[in-house]
């Protein structure tokens, strides 16, 4: 028998759903509204959203209306640039992210040499990194700390809101052993929820025989979770309920890795850009599998 | 035959010696000058200045005229009860000293929960801590960082001046990994004479069969110099000439620890507070024993 356990905390994040029902309200009254971008990495929602009309372009010239700034925030010059082109600007970004970039703009304007501890080619990234015009230093877990001490005065630095925060706070103390700056600011940017669905899977996994994750590959704060779970567990990530095979609970079950009654406990938990309607399809496709 | 190596950097720092011309000034105009304790730790030279008419008080109802504030900065408390009794103060806090008590004030004016790398007796840091309204958390390297994480969102750090720069970052490293804030500014607040004092002890420890430092035991800056000094050679500690005892260098002769030519190479060193004549004086009294 299959037992479903759900996080306590799963479907759209504030920001997310901030971001969708924003896009909602406007594209009632437009029949069109542009991004750079997906608006948020959910392949379902982002489907639904392009037959109401929204428009997912990867170059500034083909905006011809309405520029929605997606979660993740926008590069500051390509807002600039809609904005000579006189279109209409709705800032979707992440509440929590704008105090990030806000906070990028005081470390600039107060002389500190901006460290960003994350994936270079994340979108969060790239705009965060605009706030720096361009001259921070981006690290990831890999990095080998390739700057010298010297070089800086002044350090300051900011994560990624979606990595794993135990990681971010040791590249963190790394760099400050190998960097020892005269000043040396640090702002702990990992977002709340995010932290929150991490510390979750600790919990879990003492409860749990192993662990579905439901989010799109392409999310950093469900890659993030993912990782995570199957430290603990062994994890599938699925994009929706279709893609469960049934397999993977067979061996589980023949050999009865479970509790006595013979029970089959598996952990559901969701990045921030899956809807909670998909969270809860999937709990009940896995209920029916009993 | 002894070989005096005199270290690089020794006397009166600038601090010290701006102090020293501060109330020397004074003292000429006027019969008495003040002080709240000792102005520099340094037996010999505060003989001199009482000698001139310095008074070293220990509560502030006895100053009668003028008072000098002495190297290590005073209570901010201590200065307004002396304004308040129309006192008239000359401020000889080194210049270094009070951009640290900048810092504290800014910290506190902004919202961080100060922390105070240091010895919580020595003068510099009870003043320090008068200028986070003695609300600080005083640190030394055998403290157990009782601190609690949840307690504080925005932490600040700086250190007493004088002490070890790698014992300062290590823990600096350990506040961070314990405290985790969602702020955490440090300032490198080790004096830069100190620290080049403390690095000299490594280029001569690899010259010198033993180390003389030359300083007062209450002394910090010293005292972190004799430290270093005896974790890499015998070191001894004198406040002047007279205490140097011939009996030291007899069993390094005796055994020729020494080069094949048979010299036995001292590394003189010497606090911030030690004047430049007492180690000129130090080194013609180790040439006589030749």
């Amino acid at each position: 028998m299959i037992e479903v356990i759900i996080a306590e905390d799963t479907g759209f994040c504030y920001g997310v759903k901030r971001a969708i029902d924003l896009l909602n309200r406007r594209l009632k009254n437009k029949k069109e509204v542009f991004s750079l971008g997906p608006v948020i990495h959910n392949r379902l929602v982002g489907k639904e959203l392009k037959g109401k009309g929204l428009k997912i372009v990867e170059n500034p010239s083909q905006i011809k209306s309405e520029l929605l700034v997606r979660c993740h925030g926008l590069h500051p010059v390509l807002i600039e640039e809609a904005r000579k082109r006189k279109i209409k600007i709705i800032d979707a970004t992440c509440p929590f992210l704008r105090m990030v970039q806000r906070r990028i703009r005081y470390l600039v304007a107060n002389g500190y040499r901006v460290i960003i501890v994350g994936d270079s080619n994340h979108p969060e990234v790239k705009a965060l990194a605009g706030f720096a015009h361009d001259e921070a230093i981006i690290i990831d877990k890999s990095s080998k700390f390739k700057v010298k001490s010297l070089e800086f005065k002044k350090v300051g630095v900011v994560g990624q809101t979606t990595i794993n925060t135990r990681e971010y706070h040791r590249i963190v103390t790394g760099l400050y052993k190998k960097l020892k700056p005269e000043e040396f600011l640090v702002f702990n940017t990992i977002c709340k929820i995010t932290e929150k669905r991490q510390r979750e899977v600790g919990y879990l996994s003492r409860k749990v025989n192993f662990f579905l994750v439901l989010g799109s590959k392409e999310s950093s704060n469900t890659r993030t979770l993912f990782e995570l779970c199957r430290k603990k567990r062994p994890s599938f990530l699925i994009e929706e309920p279709s893609q469960i095979k049934e397999e993977w609970f067979t061996p589980i079950r023949d050999k009865s890795l479970t509790e006595p009654e013979g029970k089959v406990r598996v952990g559901l938990l969701s990045g921030t850009s899956t809807p909670g309607w998909l969270v809860k399809e999937t709990a009940d496709t896995l209920a029916k599998l009993n």
